[in-house]
């Protein structure tokens, strides 16, 4: 079943709306075992419509129009449908009762023009909408389906759960998907890695996605039925088994829970604290782990000395040290997460020092930054490294880098045996 | 010219990624005064690719193909076009070099697939991509125009940019736009606003764009040539006049500097300093300033006292107040911030405490945040507010609302007439 999803709407052509049903729609028939092929947008315009329907009727099996059921004359993808395939529309009382029953418990105003949406196709079903006066409606067209849905995304997407739990026939198939989460490895690297040890076959495909400082792998097979189930799961499985195994030492997860939320949870499992002495990081390293739920239990105060003197006052840093090492030095690094530990005794204190750019106030290069981990006072990780970007690139890649080295420290590599 | 863009990515079918690309390129093809008629998505698949392309070339003049310019068998995009316009890729040794330095500068590994990212269809132009290892291009093929530009948004963003800038033609006439933001207002309380003054009209239109926090206010139109030139400038002055003295209290600025640039550059020019006792916001607010280039002169330093302890030891908040009031309370607030201009001497201190949920560990709703401004010392402005959505967002619009709040009333709605 090859499934096309086309959004309708003027407003996504020229940018000024984030066109969301269609990731929302196509994730839903994925992970219900639905193929989506194809992602079409175009204007209210009819003949538009009616071409990308035409389009759609050479390639897909299953084919969602988005938008335009509203009531004013830019709403024609009823129309534009009933053009392309050639059949009439009909007007349905019943329907127009309930639109006017759901405008009024709505508190809005009805006018001749909400008739336009007690019109349908001849031998649709209609889909019912309880947010609002657009009714969506399945019709089947030969060996071809098309539902079409209103596109305001609070009627849009329970219209779309209520599809896929009532309207849509479960697929023949089944749909295995693994997603891995991998940090302090580049996607290029990650993927000679892999296809060196030729994983993929006819059965499993494996994509990388590259994200702001982490990989997601997408390992994936689709089993068209009881045939071969056990073949693809057998496949699929060891495909997994081989990736974790391979890429033990960075991955920190499946995909469910992003970098934060897994250090934040690993954290709070074993009663461990965290907390920050940040010169060129800021204040993102505390906003990364208190952007996760729960995260009180691990972190109770946190710094950002950005100044010497501040590095000095409050985390005793020594003005020698400053002076001969430069403040941006390894030395320093340690002497702050040193005060730190003293201030606040948590299980980590981790300090950063260096220069985020695009100017520098010392003699270091812009993206250098040296940092210092400490775990229960005692040093275990120091660092300096160079980061490439802009400034805003350089403060999240180098937090994000710290904050993984620390998660893969405490997993050790075991995550593939968790 | 009918413009399409085609975004390429199995993870856009799938549903797991919010495919931003084609927004982006979108806004700024029709801020530049282009028609953008048709968005497509496919899969990386060979024949999916080309045949977008073939449906492309019998409606579109320009077309853009982003994404597929990656080193991995699953980029091919470069491949796909070459076929089907029957032309065929050459290997760029001068464009090889530049990868592996850009590679080399980014500390990155280069492989032997980091090869294909030098070959291009013949007769194209190669466009740089000093972000990454993905060179675009540009392709005459008859009439129409190819580009291909790579799909990571941190490289794709700059190439459009420039794209725009140095390669696309300036089409006839002359567009006219101002782009406003509007900071403590929504986005439809906005438009509504402007609507009941009737600014739009034959020659003028406008959108408004909302953002996390924010709301964009862009005033267009678009002068064929010398004949209307003069009326279309009138009248567009005339809408953007209206508009800044309807928002006033407002914008903060004009489009070209986010609102923690504005604030920055606003402080650095008389000599001020901020700093943070931050709570709920768990060190965003400071993150928000550290993010602009400069801000080293305008915060020293800045706390996160998320654990009362920290908030009692650090601030000098009295424990009784705690007690008796609650730690999301104003009257905790305004001990913070004294506390904080006591260590500090900052000209603005500024804390906060709340609860961004999804759990609560008081009895205030998730969403309730208590802030507390103070210039030189003394209390400017002290409120309580509920910001609705997730923890992040919760997070997010609290901090961006309280930077705005500062500088608004530092401009004094006087914006207008700066």
């Amino acid at each position: 079943m090859i499934s096309e999803i086309i959004t309708i709407g003027t407003e996504i052509l020229i940018g000024s709306i984030l066109n969301t049903n269609g990731p929302y729609l196509s994730r839903k028939l994925t992970d219900f075992g639905y193929d989506v092929f194809y992602h079409a947008s175009v204007r209210d315009r009819y003949e538009d419509i009616r071409d990308a329907i035409e389009t759609a009727l050479t390639r897909s099996d299953l084919i969602f129009l988005c938008g335009g059921l509203g009531p004013t004359q830019d709403d024609m993808t009823k129309q534009a449908l009933a053009h392309a395939l050639n059949i009439d529309l009909y007007f349905d009382e019943e329907e127009w009762r309930n639109i006017r029953d759901i405008a009024m418990a709505h508190a809005r105003t009805i006018t001749d023009n909400n008739k336009r949406q007690a019109e349908f196709p001849k031998g649709a079903v209609v889909i019912p909408n309880d947010k609002g006066t657009a009714p969506g409606c399945k019709l089947n067209y030969g060996e071809k389906v098309f539902y079409l849905l209103p596109g305001p995304p609070r009627e849009f997407e329970p219209m779309v759960d209520l599809i896929i739990d009532r309207y849509l026939e479960k697929t023949t198939g089944e749909n295995f998907i693994e997603s891995l989460r991998l940090v302090n490895i580049g996607e290029s690297n990650c993927e000679d890695i892999f296809r060196k040890e030729k994983i993929e076959n006819d059965i499993v495909q494996i994509n990388t996605f590259a994200k702001t400082g982490e990989v997601e792998i997408k390992i994936m097979a689709h089993s068209e039925g009881e045939e071969d189930y056990e073949e693809t799961k057998r496949a699929f499985d060891e495909a997994v088994e081989k990736v974790k195994s391979l890429f033990a030492y960075h991955i920190y997860g499946n995909g469910e829970k992003n970098l934060f939320e897994t250090l934040v949870q690993y954290l709070a499992s074993r009663n461990m604290t965290i907390s920050f002495a940040e010169s060129v990081t800021g204040g993102l390293l505390a906003h990364m782990i208190t952007s996760v739920p729960g995260s009180a239990d691990v972190i109770k105060e946190s710094y950002i000395t950005y100044s010497d003197q501040a590095k000095i006052a409050l985390l005793d840093v020594s003005a020698d040290t400053i002076l001969d090492k430069g403040v941006v030095s390894s030395e320093v690094a340690a002497e702050m997460s040193r005060g730190l530990y003293a201030r606040t005794k948590a299980t980590f204190c981790i300090s950063t020092t260096g220069e985020a750019g695009p100017d520098t106030a010392t003699d270091r290069e812009a993206g250098t930054v040296c940092y210092s981990i400490r775990k229960n006072g005692r040093e275990v990780d120091a660092e300096e490294k160079i980061f490439r970007g802009d400034r805003n690139t350089i403060q999240f890649r180098s937090a994000k880098n710290i904050l993984a080295t620390v998660l893969l420290q405490e997993l050790g590599g075991e995550y593939g045996r968790e």
